[in-house]
């Protein structure tokens, strides 16, 4: 995924529309917390079998791929106004959770720690 | 980004914690909303002024980068599981707003549509 | 608000439909956050003063009232589910809150402890 | 359950610590759905029926109680700055409810109309 070539397309679909005042860091965090609101709304009364990829119908699958889009787009945009690194972001995270639930530790159940 | 690199380590993450049992789309759509709530957490009581790159403290950077990296770590995992191709999602999901918000109608404003 | 009454009638509601098998717990957490996330988009690119009363129309007004209700409903559903007594937790919350917020430390700062 | 009562006392809380700044409506849904968040993960791990009252520990009903508060103090501290009537707003939507989730048509799913 070039993500440098998809936040310089939001931006500039921001700026066309002189939308950049409505994006602070503060805003995106709310419109993108909305956005994994209705994600949610699309699995609340289904089963975790039923949400499963072999459950899902075509409809409910296109749902889930365009609440992720919309997910994705609110994550890029934030990022590039805070000019966080989300590759480097997510490597430390990962590293981070191997050192936090080691393989012996956290077999089988996944409380937090 | 490399997505399936990405998403081929947080897979393995999960085969050697026998996690795989607890991410159910459904979950993982949970999961995503907790962490998109903890990002809200950081802006909440926040001008949108002090939520800028500027006025965030290198403390508060640091959270929102930890934050968004777990969203994306969820959403790639969602996507891998349904086997959602985020970036054609994404293009599609910009394409299809380009068209429902036309530079002349959304100018200055963001009214939903 | 009586809200044992109002449980009642949400809990008769739910049976006449057949439909507690879909009210777990967990499932009404997420509808609730669905709720939250739909609250959290009325206000998304207001500014703070634009969120106010006198600022908000008719239909912003109504839209939050219904939002609010939903979250509500959710609650006080979720509540009567796990027998938590709501008005306790309410007052217990808020002698703790005066606690770790004495007004001394907290005047004018919203940092939290 | 006093609603007015409480609302009286958390606004007394946000005064004397000169938080009425902190409180718009606007802070107060991110400040909700934040806590909706953390509702969240209370349960993202369990399935349904780990999440039911019997299954549940006494650390996690406790933490759900706690939730639970946070989240109404908020709803409650809103719906104060917005002047909305909580119960008749309640009222209102059981009654748009029924009439839109007829037993008939209803009964077993819960499909979204």
């Amino acid at each position: 995924m070039d993500v440098k070539a998809i936040q310089a397309r939001l931006a500039q679909f921001a700026e066309e529309r002189d939308w950049e005042q409505f994006h602070s860091p503060k805003n995106l965090s709310m419109a993108l917390a909305g956005e994994a609101g209705e994600l949610l709304e699309v699995f609340q009364w289904l089963t975790e079998k039923q949400s499963s990829r072999e459950s899902l119908t075509a409809e409910q699958l296109n749902e889930v791929s365009d609440e992720l889009a919309d997910i994705l787009i609110y994550a890029l945009r934030l990022a590039d106004r805070l000019e966080v690194d989300l590759e480097a972001a997510i490597s430390q995270k990962i590293d981070k959770n191997a050192a936090r639930y080691t393989v012996e530790a956290a077999r089988g159940n996944a409380r937090k720690r």
